[in-house]
């Protein structure tokens, strides 16, 4: 839906909308059980919200696409994920909890290690401890600098990986990688394709110069190789969108730079559980949208661990009976996208959805599990959808025409 | 999914997609049944596939739309068919399975009868045997010649029927119909709608002025009627938007063409169902994606044959049995459009699928047939996004964004 369409019909209100992403939620069955995690999780409470509300499937891109963690959110949060795209440096930049400004260009930077004759002899240099990381970066922040007031930012990740960011006016970020994802050759030079980004070149030439010649005596770690430089175009944030006062509660930094990227407020980083639901508690008459990010659900699927990722969705499941006590006027429980430890990976199937509100017209469906949410009313759709739903069942859109 | 987009995920494998297209293969209840073809048809091996799979249903264009080949194949192949418009004059050349360039503009001719004031008597001439058209087609060949090193082709269809193809440089098939639909009038007159269009009509008045010369003394057969005038633009192929080196098995030009016109390689015409599955073992190792026409379920059902289309429904599950000798990756079985006995042509009516593979995450379906897949996790969808299904499935398509 257009944006000016939508702005006309957003309207206010103090009904909230919890909306709870347990991440890579989806799953597969896996060595000789015919289930799902989902389906083989006992959750009362889950299923109990599933028989009151409606249920579905959604595909955050398009059928058949596997998200990324970016795109994924995105579409959570109604921004088509086809339409906002998302530069790999700019979600790098966000995974250290970096706020970026529209004046910044972005760049995933590996520490490496390049021979005597100028070639790349390791693209991780060896995967040098974060340590090593984190007393690099002091000293190339201590001695580097940039001519025509241009400021850089540099940050460690973990390992030998770090996040740069360019700050300065009229940069552009249409660069390409300088790694040349073999050894045995030298760094791809950096090419500008437009002014903007070729003046950045120049800069970053100037970066890396200074970083090699310092760094010159350091082994394994004596040089960086830089991917997916992206211009930051700040997004339209949940408050302009939707009129929606927004906080995102998450444990890790990468959701809770996504929360960011769309204009959210962001809690303390909670330790547990226990803290999430304090947090939220706390916080209930402050914001009229909560974004509640499981991180866990993906992790162990990416693992391949089945049994981890059934427990996983149980404790999660007990945490979800807890907002009883809310009663949100909208409860929305779904994954960025599926990682079915079948696949140990981020996967395209769609992702099983629920919906709980006052009239949110019931369905057949009594369990949330991947085969009962293929009956279920929401049917299958875009995950950008599932926003509108909300903002309808919280009486938060006007009527669209006469 | 934009072009650009989609180039940057396609990966590479050895994993095999079988296509197998049963043409027109949605069906209706009819003449008491309760059942459509599908469901009535005994299928034991759709059946298992399905089960072990998921299912759906898909429509070719939109909902409500009746798609004609040329679009139902199209959307098969993952290209929209409201975005790739292919002129009648195209289509009729690929049914012919003359290998267009983009150099082509095409069109569909009718033999007529032009009576003494210059007036369409009969827009068929009779419906001329097709040996009268193959040797006036033949006549006209040995005759007719066009100015400016301007190429022509004329083919004989069938019947009345026969397709003219102009090869030059520069040339438009933005022309009106010359075939004014009544008869008692004069043929229209041929108007080009831009420049190069007009140059073509030039060349299209010289052809028809020389036909009508060399065939003033025949009788009905003395003139042609022209349709469908279309330009020739050359397809991206499978191999560039899929990274699929395709093969296609079809027993019908037009299906031939068609594969042709996304750049498959053509087997030799099977004159079999077994020919075809040799044909598919035989290749089977030197392609990645194999498109598999079957006709006959769409011409039993143009027919208005119920029996018949449930016979061949029949026939045909027993060929998929075969194929789990080869166990492709990916197994995708639908229909171009519906077909139902009960309407004798083509309808709007949604096209059951089936795809199976090994992480298809299994539905509640259990039998393949319309009903059964209104219940099936693939839901509704448009089904220009099968290919990306086939495409993930094979684990041919890369994580999209980071």
């Amino acid at each position: 839906m257009k944006a000016e369409i939508l702005s006309e019909l957003i309207t206010r209100n103090d009904n909230k909308i919890v909306f709870m992403v347990m991440d890579g939620l989806g799953g597969l069955p896996m060595d000789g059980s015919e289930l799902t995690e989902l389906e083989a999780a006992k959750t009362p409470n889950l299923d109990k919200y599933a028989s009151e509300g409606i249920t579905g499937m959604v595909d955050p891109v398009t059928p058949g696409i596997t998200p990324g963690s970016g795109p994924g959110h995105l579409a959570l949060f109604g921004y088509d994920p086809l339409e906002f795209l998302i530069g790999r440096g700019v979600l790098s930049a966000l995974g250290v909890e970096f706020t970026l400004t529209g004046r910044d260009v972005a760049a995933r930077l590996n520490f490496c290690t390049i021979d005597g004759d100028g070639n790349v002899a390791d693209r991780r240099a060896g995967r040098i401890p974060t340590e090593t990381n984190l007393r690099l970066c002091k000293l190339i922040r201590e001695n580097v600098t940039l001519p025509d007031g241009i400021e850089y930012f540099l940050e460690t990740e973990s390992e030998h990986r770090a996040v740069l960011v360019l700050r300065g006016d009229n940069l552009g970020g249409d660069i390409n990688d300088t790694d040349p994802q073999v050894t045995g050759v030298p760094p791809r030079k950096m090419v500008g394709e437009d002014d903007a980004s070729a003046r950045t070149v120049k800069y970053l030439n100037a970066f890396m110069e200074q970083v090699q010649a310092l760094l010159k005596d350091e082994q394994p770690a004596n040089m960086f190789l830089a991917r997916g430089f992206a211009k930051f175009d700040p997004l339209p944030t949940m408050e302009e969108r939707y009129g929606l006062k927004s906080l995102a509660i998450a444990q890790y930094p990468m959701y809770r730079g996504l929360g960011r990227l769309v204009g959210m407020d962001i809690t303390e980083r909670p330790e547990t559980y226990e803290a999430m639901w304090q947090q939220l508690k706390d916080n209930y008459d402050d914001y009229d949208f909560f974004f509640i990010h499981f991180k866990k659900t993906d992790s162990s699927g990416e693992d391949g661990d089945y049994k981890k990722k059934v427990k996983v969705i149980e404790e999660i499941d007990e945490w979800t009976a807890k907002l009883r006590e809310l009663d949100p006027a909208v409860l929305i429980v779904t994954g960025d996208h599926s990682t079915p430890a079948a696949v140990s990976n981020h996967s395209w199937h769609p992702v099983p959805v629920l919906l709980h509100a006052q009239h949110s017209r019931p369905d057949l469906v009594k369990e949330f599990g991947e085969r009962p949410c293929t009956q279920g009313a929401i049917g299958r759709m875009a995950t950008k959808h599932l926003i509108m739903l909300g903002l309808a069942n919280a009486f938060r859109l006007k009527k669209f025409g006469a």
